[in-house]
């Protein structure tokens, strides 16, 4: 998917939202357990449910490899049915040196439909450059993330600033805005402000609303630039809005909650494109 | 496996020698394409050659993963062939905030039989503690890699001395030498005298001999302590070793040659234990 196509979508929609398939076979609803496949009926009623309401999902891969062989069985099936109108993420936090990542890019890539995967950037530009020469895919850099584990490392001094910040600018050489994000925690809005600057023209995703206590409009008013700019991911709070046989009518509600609210600070952009 | 068990090893075998299955499909012997699951042949064939002159294996879930689910087969069916005796390492470099390693944890801790994960320092404390946790299981993480990007971040001035530093310096009071062990490249032997300085006594995994050019002899003169500490990993130069019908053959060979060199440095080494 390409950035204007994404972007198009988010207009149309009226929407940023990336729903999170963090789908853990011991919170699913109880009546789904006995399915063929629990982790897939789950995710596909989810997905069925909120399609309307966001324009990307996002599988966490720990979810599905906590489950071995079948778990990837799962996320192979859920990654097919996510809509190709969709923006396609592997939460796999992947990087290594340069021939193992070049086998991360195939397995996400290739042999798994993605569109994106997030990725780590501490082994440097060798480990990061394989999944930016793939044609409109999607390299989404750690940057800032959005826990608390950020203050060891992330936001600890480097040569000029803090880390995350110089993981940012030395990143933003390696890729363009065409083919790179970053990831920047939502619970880290005081940061967003300086964060645009560094990188005026980049994509976010954005982790951390909902269950992890972000503020959807502090982010959307300190990061939103002329293109948008802005995935934002809610995980629990959408999938697990039930644990009863309405879950996928919950979570529905709650997308489109967020979809609302999303409207409207859509409206205060002007549209460029 | 515990530290006392894998030094009593590697004193038993004469060996410090990790062998690493990055098992390409593409690059495995031709007569075995037609096996039903070619890759786990291929790692059998090499386990049952090598077993005798390493101690670890080291599976790097990239290759497995490019393949999708069947790789994900076998992988679970190598690490369930790899020997009770020998130390098993998931080369998996995950990091995510804490609910997230916590899965990863149960994926190749539990779900896999893995004894060691590597694991990526960026996200701090919390995406590495859910590792650290699991008795008699292992944490590696990522301190000084073998590529060229090491400069990028790895390299650079960090609050005191370099990043790398700060990492093996902070995460040396998450865990214990009982069960943290740290990645640094055998491309990187200068810097081993002042790595040793400030983690004594934690064991290394070592890769980047053989195919990525870093010396044996360098590495075990200045990195080696009282308890060895060090695990060697060579993956390319062993497993590669023939692309013909005599692979494990000529891959037996190339690790009795490491075993035999190990030996001798072993020698140097007073028995603490």
């Amino acid at each position: 998917m390409t950035r204007h196509q994404l972007i198009s979508r988010i207009r149309t929609t009226g929407s940023y939202l990336c729903v999170g398939l963090d789908s853990d076979l011991s919170r699913i609803p109880q009546h789904l357990k006995d399915a063929k496949d629990p982790i897939f009926e789950f995710n596909r009623q989810i997905i069925d449910a909120t399609k309307d309401h966001c324009v990307a999902y996002k599988i966490n891969t720990a979810f599905y490899e906590a489950e071995g062989v079948k778990g990837w069985e799962s996320m192979e099936r859920t990654v097919n049915y996510i809509p190709q109108t969709h923006f396609r993420i592997a939460d796999a936090k992947r990087g290594d040196i340069g021939n193992t990542s070049t086998q991360y890019a195939r397995a996400f890539f290739e042999t798994l439909n993605f569109d994106a995967i997030t990725v780590a950037p501490y082994m440097g530009e060798d480990s990061v450059r394989p999944f930016l020469e793939y044609k409109d895919k999607w390299t989404i850099l750690l940057g800032l993330t959005s826990n608390a584990g950020a203050k060891d490392f992330e936001l600890q001094p480097a040569a000029n600033g803090l880390l995350y910040e110089k993981v940012l600018t030395t990143a933003a050489k390696w890729g363009s805005p065409d083919n790179l994000m970053y990831v920047i925690g939502a619970t880290q809005a005081d940061a967003f402000t300086r964060i645009r600057e560094l990188t005026p023209a980049h994509f976010y995703l954005v982790p951390g609303v909902g269950a992890q206590g972000g503020s959807l409009e502090a982010i959307s008013q300190k990061a939103m630039n002329a293109d948008i700019g802005l995935l934002v991911n809610a995980s629990r709070a959408v999938i697990y809005a039930s644990n009863k046989e309405d879950f996928a009518e919950k979570a529905r509600k709650v997308a489109a909650e967020y979809q609302a609210e999303m409207s409207g600070y859509l409206a205060t952009v002007p549209a460029t494109r």
